[in-house]
C-alpha cells in the first residue's frame, strides 16, 4: 500500500536533504569556531524546517490513513487517531 | 450539534481552571518578588499543562469532526484536515 | 535585595493578568461549546504570551543576577549560569 | 579569540554529526516509504537533539562571552545579554 505522503515524496526528500545540508553546515560552523549566536540561529532554522516537513507529513497522514480508518470506523479508527495525536504530542515534547 | 469534546468537557474545564490558578499564582510570585528562576519554572509548567489540554481537544476533534467529514469525503474533508493541521502548526509556532 | 525584574514589575504583572484573563476566556469558550479549532488557537496565543513574559524575565535575570555573579567569578558564577540554562531547557521542554 | 564552546568542540561536533546522520536516516525512511508516524517520531528526536546541543552552546556562551562583557559592564554588556536572549527567543520561536 502506498502511504499518504507518496504523492509529494520528492518534495519531502528535497526538504529533508536541504535540512541535512543545514545540519552539516552547523557542524562546519562549529568546526571553524563561528560565533555561538550564529550557530544557535542556524539550529533554530533547521529545527523549524524539520518540524514544517513533519507537519506536511502529518497532514497527508490524517487525510489518508486516519481518514480511511475513520470511514471504516471501529477500534482501528480510534487507534489511528490516538497514534496521530501521540505523534503531535512528541513534536510538542509533551 | 455537540462538539467532539463535549463528553470530557468537565475534565477540560477542571484543567483549564487549574491553569488559570497557576497563571494567577505566577502573577502573585512576581508581585512578591519571587526568585526569577522559580517564576520561569512555573511558566514552563503552565505552558505544558495548556498544551496538554490542547492535545486532548485535538484528539477528540479529529476523532469526531475530522473523521465525520472524512467519512463523507469531498472538499469539506480536505478542509477539515487542513484546518486541524494548521492548528497543530500554530501550537508548534511554525 | 531587589530582583532583576523589579524595574519592569508592573509591566510583567499587566501581561500576566492579561494571560490569566485569556486562560479564563478559554475555559468560557469550552463551557459554551466553542469550535475546537478556535479553542486551540487561543491556547497557542496564551502559550506564546506566557513564554514571551518568561523571556523578558530571563533577560533581566541574566543582566542582573547572572552578570553580578559572573563579575565576582568563582563557583557561584558557574552555578548561576547553569541554573539559567536549565530554566531555558525547561521552557524548551528538553 | 577562542569562543566559549572551544573546550567542548569535539563533543558538539560528535553530536551534530549524529544529528546529520539522523536527518539522512529520515530521508531514507521517506525514500523507502516508511510508516508516516515513524518518520514523525524521528523528526521529534532529531529536533530535541539539535536543541539540546544549542542549549549546551548557549550555556558556554553565557559563561564566557556574556559573563566577560558583564564583568566589564557598559553598553556591550547589555548588548550581549540582549543578543543571547534573542537567540533563546528564536529557539522558542517567539
Amino acid at each position: 500500500m502506498a502511504h499518504g505522503y507518496a504523492a509529494r515524496k520528492d518534495e519531502h526528500l528535497k526538504r529533508l536533504r536541504r535540512a541535512e545540508g543545514q545540519v552539516r553546515g552547523i557542524a562546519r560552523m562549529v568546526e571553524e569556531d563561528a560565533y555561538c549566536i550564529d550557530v544557535l540561529t542556524q539550529v533554530a532554522a533547521v529545527t523549524k524546517a524539520l518540524q514544517a516537513t513533519a507537519l506536511n507529513l502529518l497532514e497527508e497522514h490524517i487525510s489518508h490513513c486516519v481518514a480511511e480508518a475513520a470511514a471504516k470506523g471501529g477500534p482501528d479508527a480510534d487507534e489511528k487517531v490516538a497514534e496521530a495525536t501521540a505523534a503531535v504530542g512528541r513534536l510538542l515534547k509533551l
